[in-house]
């Protein structure tokens, strides 16, 4: 769709009695990286999607998997998820006693991985890994909470993406660099500016209320052309 | 379909990623309960579906939701399963720290409660709930366990079956007597004859390989019928 | 007060913020033994009364401390309580790994013991150890829950106190039968008859609304009275 | 009392069998913020205080109730304090996977919010919340560990505060910068003059053995006033 | 040595820096069958003997490893032990989830497996596995506690393995009867007469202070030979 | 052996069916520091040694004991390796909520504390306790996956040994900087360049396959003469 982004439709969002054809109008209309998200309902109040669900998408679809794993069993997801055979494997560090093994076990299949941060998590934290990672995950929204409606996007996730662009840039990396959370139409043009490259659309940014999937992409490609441009000017 | 016996398709071995249209096929052949597996990946290795995808096989049914929960964190998953609106939650007696708040949580919205209990455990730990729940469920494998090919049915099957209805008839109690794991057609016989009235059909039941669901439920008649039959006489 | 009877009003429902004076009360009252509920927060969503509180009460009464330790780490709070110095602690069967190992602490100290069965379990789990232990607590609603308006006294209340009196007889034992949880002032003379000798006051035993102490008091002398008459007749 | 700094009595060093008189006392001091110590005995071995005496309390003052928190389950205590009723809730980072989550609910009552760090946790972890709280706790000794004679201060505590105050400083905000533990009469003015304005006030600070609440309160002006002065000249 | 009685020495209780020519002298001595405890730390405060010394100790022998495994993480450990090559598995009733589960991993690997019952847990726990177990042991002390000198044996020890007999009889079965803990000399004719058929021999059977092994043996003997006469007789 | 350089050999790699001999022939060899690996299970999937050969190897050497705790229960395994009596105990930060208080626990009864760190952790949580401790412990792999062969060496094992060995400097310490996993004789020379003085050696640093332990500390010395002159020069 646009160069040097990506546009992960989380699946989340998608109709969950008809994934079928959600996932393949999606393929239709150019998106070829889901996002999923998979939650245990320990690390959050939260169970959204199960693995046998995962299981069954990978057999209609040869799109990117982008797993954003919200576990504190992380030993027993990622074996799983490897399993099934996903494109990536994002999990939280607050949550991962061994991330460098998880690391190791997620590249020894080839498979890329990511590392998300909770709001509050600095960017320092990555220090030692950043080189050694496909990916970087802001949540802009506590993880595992998106529904709930109190639950409002964090005030400095501007600041948070150019720190941790600065931080990709000054190793000499690239890093995708992943926003999640209440990732809406006209916040993006701001997301963009200030570093993000990966955005994940949820029901503010492509399953958008009274609006077909096209409609919604269309308003999408509109906000996010300019940003693009402007950045390249 | 038939009077006096439950037929619990799980939903977890239909078509995953088309169930709007599974779950209707099913009600067209005559099915009004089905069985929902909610594993949390703890209790089990295993977390097959999330709970967003029985918040929207809700809105697409009106059929009876009956969830069987294997969780070790009951007090998370109950009251969510009741905000969705199911008819029958059954928890698991090894899990339960509080078995008889779980049933005045369930009871006190006006949904059936039932217990489940793994092969193991005896059926003498139901003593005194047993006049207050309305479903027992006799585990014949290793719940969730179920994708695990060395897992076998308990040989203990039949003559568990026959003590729990027994312990139901001394009850007086019309408590309905589930039976799950590798209920399949060549068995079904010997479980009705047993005392079970409740069969929670998979892919050795109802989901059958090389097979249409109708030319399945057909098979699982032909087998029931005589069984039915049987007992009355 | 009665003979054959222990009374034990419950602390936590005396005024908390006046300790000193609510025990001075009670025991002119002539209540000898206190009722102490130390409930962890874990075990059940209920955290009511503090060990420096039962330290500082322990340094202005020499009555009797009887614990009601509802906790899932045994192993700290049994010896915290032992170094107070407190006369029974009473812990749960359900959160116990180590029956034998509790009680042999508590006896070291000289200390009586106690086992005490959320409403669902049964007696028979006491089987080995009943003749080793001073008290049974049969908890009347989900022990930690008290203040849940929710929940009821269990339907099987009667019948379990008299499974378990029968239990002790049949052994040959003094064991203390203690009731606890909506104990309450119509219901004393059936708990009683049943075999309950250790009653627990809460809220609808002795501290009643809109009553004094010393009123409250009075009602239950007539309540326990006829009762025991009864009894012994 | 002073104006720009905070003294809060820790009422788990008042009478704890006489709340009501020990509270009305300190207020006519003219303390008028309490400092609680709730602790679940997992996060530390100790559960000084209970919840319910918390609600008591609050049912006898319009004080500031300024809650530390020190547990591992802050999903359940959080809500409970809200519900009784503070002014503050100072959780701690170390056993927090959702930090913002906390904050979120914390703020969305009107409650002020605060991070506690243990001794050896960096101040650099609160980089992108510190804009957002109401006060930051500096733990001077291990939380939880108070009655442990063997834990000293910590030699970095003025270090460590200075560090906060600066931090706070080029944040340009007016975060209280709270100091917890052995927070003794002879350590205060250093205390203040490394950049604390709120205390924590135990034994060593006003519950002094051998004195009165007065003359300790006294002795406490007699160390702050220079101590203020001092800072603003 | 005896037909129809194991005696088990526990190596836990050999020369842990020279197990090497311990275990060839007990080899010598005529034992073929060693029992390893291995505790996690968790299940009970204690962790005796590590993995890496199991595996080493394989490399030596070909007798029977009788492994009792005091784990609260049965899913970790019991695949190691049969990667290791054990010829008996026994984990204990009250920390397993999951006893089926447990019992076909062993058994599918060819292994003997038994389960071990804590003092106070009832013998009908095993009603419905009992016929396809090879082995019960049944705890005469608190499992991981031997080293601790307050623990003496339980006073229903006899009563006990009696009653397990008895089941055993009742199912004609011939499932080993192991007793584990303080199986001293003096008691053994006691333990043999009232059922047990397999002994786990420690520093009170077999260890003994100021005695060779081979004049521990010899007492053994001396101490047997007639207790299984009497037995025959 | 060699000043101011620590050879600590790790004796879960000498032969643990004979550390006796073992012991004592490192012993002859020059070295004077056993570095003793306790794993409990959980921190990481494996458990090679236990307390009780600990506790047996004390009573033959008067060697230093090198303890590196991998565990989550630090409060159960520290008192228990103070009883033994060892030299140094260093826990990890990743599962420690009160560090100050391990050190406390250690230093009270006289004994050196390490802090190890994952390989991912920043330095940077050291910030105040390092000039509190003896030691540093930099893993250069996952700490407890030793023996899965698809566990490297972490790439960034050189620079984040400077990035310690300056803060130790900037800090005027001489707080051992301990590194550990895979210190292969191959890597020794440049982990001393970049500042590492004290090496665990295990099977590519001394228990080579194939040679003799005389053998294998020739080579060594061979290594760390010249790496040892260079850097004084």
């Amino acid at each position: 769709m646009t160069p040097n982004l990506i546009l992960a439709p989380s699946l989340m969002c998608a109709d969950l009695v008809n994934l079928e054809s959600a996932v393949h109008q999606l393929e239709q209309l150019g998106f070829h990286t889901f996002h999923i998200d998979i939650i245990d309902g320990q690390f959050a109040p939260s169970m959204p999607l199960g693995l046998d669900t995962v299981a069954r998408l990978r057999a209609i679809t040869d799109a990117d998997f982008d797993i954003h794993l919200m576990s504190v069993h992380n030993e027993f997801f990622i074996p799983e998820l490897l399993k099934i055979g996903v494109q990536n494997i994002t999990f939280h560090w607050e949550s991962s006693l061994h991330v460098e093994h998880y690391l190791n076990l997620i590249h020894s299949q080839g498979v890329q991985a990511g590392i998300a941060l909770n709001p509050a998590t600095p960017v320092s934290v990555l220090n030692y890994v950043l080189d050694h990672i496909e990916k970087v995950t802001i949540m802009l929204i506590n993880p595992g909470f998106a529904q709930d409606a109190a639950e409002t996007r964090i005030p400095y996730a501007l600041s948070k993406i150019q720190e941790m662009a600065q931080l990709i840039q000054q190793h000499h990396l690239t890093t995708q660099l992943q926003v999640d959370g209440r990732v809406s139409l006209d916040f993006i043009p701001q997301l963009i500016a200030a570093g993000a490259n990966n955005l994940v659309l949820g029901n503010t940014g492509l399953f958008l209320k009274g609006k077909t999937l096209a409609e919604s992409q269309q308003l999408l490609v509109q906000t996010i052309t300019p940003a693009l441009q402007h950045q390249e000017a």
